[in-house]
């Protein structure tokens, strides 16, 4: 019986300010829950979910919401020593006969690729199989050296003889990239790999063992051609909202739902529970609305997803951002932003989304400032964090969890988690010497149209 | 026959910058207008009104639009020695065998209230009669004695032996204090226990003299269970208008109102002669819009009452404001705030109304930091005073008279009458290095949606 | 055959940071395109066009476009040294015995009184014909000098013996001036009188000239009574609109436009091909919106024009305005400006558009600060220029082309062309000591209304 191997484990510290990769939640689903029910839904009931210390309480309680009842273990990693040490633990708790799955719970890819992969396994159960995707621009990761010509636009699975690691843009061997979707035919097999490529770098441990093994096993790459999406990043929240909400092909409007006079729903909405639209709020589709939000009078939510008991208040436009629960907005510009639950702006608040030289935009991880391919790109908040009326928030500033940022600012720099900036200007105090009377408003008046 | 004492005099120096307590204006009235019309409408046709020397003569314009012809005779306090001397002057005036009834014209109370009061004098025109309050928190005013258990929940009166002045929290004789609505079954035993009272502290002269007159009169105090409303501080203004709002209990709208397609009303709204609604506006009762008020495209008044004349320009919203006459918005936030006659906003200034950790926000009245028991509360705004554009208004912040305050201020401090204040910012000059052709937004036009 | 000398070159130097003031365009047309089929409509086939080395090109191109083929030559004025000066090179072109009618491509003046002009022309073919203006304030420019009693209400030419050139107030022989549109019956007889005055002042050679002139033949003065503009500084852009847009008289709808729900056009506007407008937005006419000009949710235009492509987005105002083409804002007020082709605004950016005294607002042109008789006026912006978000810019301010101005600033200077201006913000940096928890935000959630 095939097992998926299911990696939720890692830090997740590029994602910083957001939490866990595999718990973030899009449409009311985390991605692991998704995951494990896209998996399941191809046929797969024995599960092994790796976890970190950090997370493996939040894990179990997620997946435990997951419907259909999969035989789910748990397998702790202690440490976070790279995907080879993940995929040993889990292996060692899978009979070394069973053909294995293994992916990962924060990749998106296509429902109709884990089925063709799966099916394709059936068909030829000795066959290593991998999942592959064409790069358009050079990404460092591991690249296939294929057996013959590869395919160009067929969906055609064809035959590979290796693989390189990040081989840089001038020595691809083709433009095809593996994706975190393996088939191993046995699970020793792989085990057994891993023990072998145990001493080394822990960090491409797992790919020297598949390197391996391709030398003893016929292989095949299965071209996944439907938009798909990694988190790896916090930016990459809006590639993931991309994908999900572009693959709507139908509003789905909770009969719950108030939609004053004067407001509407327009295109592949998903609108949830008890959401309610005030007069001339409008929500065009693409787009998710989490239960209990309101729109406020003329409000707009657009190509975005929402969480759960939002306020999106009077005259707010969000548009192309994602939303965690309980975020609050009040006349307020929301664009191309990532912002996690329980965040307020005040009234008047901009998030700035575009470069004066509509240039891609850059975000600081780790000390470093990366380069995130959008030219669109607003902020990225963590949760708890308050923002003041009429502030300026710069393209790509990243703003920590409990933060505060005052009225008034032009925030250009990123703010770390528990901070608060305000804004000290200089007043010019003097008499006001002119004093208007009602009466000089008169021939203002007039001028109304 | 019976003559009701109307308190209108004393200075409303905490009232500052708005202008007399009993002359401030609610759905077209003035408190006074409307505290004559309830007492005369609950059987009263004599009137003795107290004023001052400042407002003796606006008192009296204000009167003379009472309808119902009601015998007023006025009385000027030369000087604001407190209660005790302002009653001493008004009984000065009335038959020492009359009947009086002592009410001040700027405490909102309930007119069913007034009307029972008046039904318990006939029914026992020996007895002195005291209305009474439940606290729910301590407050510094007068508390009674019950002459046995007093009641908790009907509207029976009860028997009470005697008034303790600001006892302290800890040493209250019940939870029950007096409002200033009280029966006397003759004038000339209040104007005897007065004079007695003369020496000493005028503060509380009042009070003594009623004390005396409780050990040889049989008192009942009646209680007040509907909401109620006294003016002290400018944010009172919103208590009371809280207190007349959730009274109303119908839509009013007058014939020649306009709404424009896409515009609303709807709640419990009072719309006034010649107000216009433009496409997309909307007035969410409760609230009151005063004539010749427009409402331009997508503005909202929610929870508020505005002055005549006001202009409540495009895609602005007021929730829970009092507005005077000619008051002029243009893309603003207005929330919980009190603004006065002949203010105007410049496009996109905001009201802070909420502080960042949701306290109860102070306001500074006479040199004194004031608790007001709200967390959520915007600004103060005295008469004919002129805010530019995006300016940063924080909570609890009082804005004087004919002040001008600049463009993109945040501003945190009180201004005074007739001063000025602006920002100097440093600015940063340089080569604009980057110039965008026209060719260059095509990529983004396909983004829009 | 008559033949129309059209005045086009000039240097327009104090119409920058705008360009050409004959190639100013306004409702799809440049002003000199306009004039050319309005003489040519009025029954004039043969045209000399006078440009500058500098526009000579960018006037042939647009005059290829104008219809009905009329019969145009162009000569080229070398240096700017006057109307004389041009008009004697146009006049070089002409046959001397032909009648010529001297008009300006940038005086809009009123269709029916070009062909007022023609037929009193065709009437009295002998006499000397000058367009009147009656004066309501001083203006220096050139006053006309009665034969006999001027009229004052009707529309009849009157008699006229000389001209004044800049009497001053004190000085003027009557309120009737000329405007720049004069028929001579012979070219050759102007022609000799420029000649004559060649020697003296260039700047009123052309004065001198038709002075001379005056004395040896008859001649008339034709009231101009509709609404007119000319064009010289850059505010005028705005009473070119204004004339242009209350001379509609009905609404012109393209049947491509599209009108989403909730959206509305109301009064006299042209609506150009492919305008689309989202839900809620609305056009308020007298107003010319341009071709493929998209207005998102809520916004509205009144009393403005704009050009092609524009983006109106999300909750915008543009009131009586004149926008080029590619003009892109969000979520902005922009009041009495005139913003050129390729501009665009940061979301909360602000035209001030009103002193704090309502006074008459200055605008510098050439060093020097010229009152513009408005006391509503925002700003002019040349083409190519970003505004960063929540900008608050004041009234009269001009900001010159490809110039960058930052967010949150407030703008009282002038910016010149290809510079860059931003904010330097004090920032303060500290611990945020309160965190608040989602919970904590119930109670708040019960006030909404």
């Amino acid at each position: 019986m095939l097992t998926a191997i299911i990696l939720a484990g890692g830090e997740s510290s590029r994602l910083r300010p957001l939490g866990d990769k595999s718990l973030q939640r899009f449409m009311g689903q985390s991605l692991l829950m998704r995951h494990m029910q896209i998996v399941q839904e191809a046929g797969v009931r024995e599960m092994v979910i790796v976890t970190s210390p950090r997370n493996d309480a939040a894990v179990r309680a997620d997946c435990a919401a997951v419907a259909g009842d999969p035989a789910v273990r748990f397998v702790v990693q202690p440490e976070p020593l790279g995907m080879g040490d993940a995929a040993a633990r889990a292996l060692a708790a899978i009979a070394p006969d069973a053909p294995v799955y293994l992916t990962q719970a924060h990749d998106l890819l296509d429902p109709a690729f884990h089925r063709a992969m799966l099916a394709q396994a059936q068909a030829q159960p000795d066959t290593l199989l991998l999942a592959a995707k064409h790069a358009e621009a050079y990404f460092p990761g591991g690249y296939l050296i294929p057996a013959g010509t590869p395919p160009s636009t067929d969906q055609q699975p064809f035959a590979v003889r290796g693989i390189v690691e990040k081989p840089g843009a001038a020595n691809v061997p083709s433009h095809w990239m593996t994706l975190v979707a393996h088939i191993i035919p046995r699970a020793g097999d792989l085990a057994a790999a891993l023990a072998e490529a145990e001493a080394g770098d822990p960090g491409d441990r797992y790919e020297r063992a598949l390197a391996a093994l391709m030398t003893s096993r016929p292989t095949l790459a299965l071209p996944h051609r439907a938009p798909s999406a990694a988190l790896k990043y916090p930016w990459h929240m809006l590639d993931i909202m991309e994908v999900l909400l572009h693959g709507l092909s139908a509003p789905q409007i909770h009969p719950s739902v108030q939609v004053a006079e004067g407001a509407s729903i327009r295109g592949n909405a998903i609108v949830a529970e008890g959401v309610r639209l005030f007069p001339g709020a409008a929500i065009l589709g693409p787009a998710y609305v989490g239960p209990g939000t309101i729109l406020g009078n003329n409000a707009l939510v657009r190509e975005s997803m929402t969480g759960a008991h939002c306020i999106i208040g009077y005259s707010t436009e969000v548009a192309r951002s994602w939303l965690g629960d309980d975020v609050w907005f009040h006349t307020n510009y929301v664009g191309d932003s990532v912002i996690d639950a329980n965040v307020s702006f005040g009234s008047g608040t901009v998030t700035g989304n575009l470069r004066l030289d509509e240039g891609i935009i850059k975000v600081r991880v780790k000390g470093e400032r990366l380069a995130t391919g959008r030219n669109k790109l607003g902020q990225i908040i963590g949760s708890g964090t308050r923002v003041g009326i009429n502030a300026s928030l710069m393209p790509g500033v990243v703003i920590g969890r409990n933060a505060f940022v005052g009225p008034g600012i032009i925030l250009n720099d990123d703010v770390p988690d528990g901070r608060r900036v305000t804004v000290r200007q200089e007043l010019v105090w003097g008499e006001n010497t002119i004093q208007r009377r009602p009466e000089d408003r008169d021939a203002f008046r007039s001028k109304l149209g």
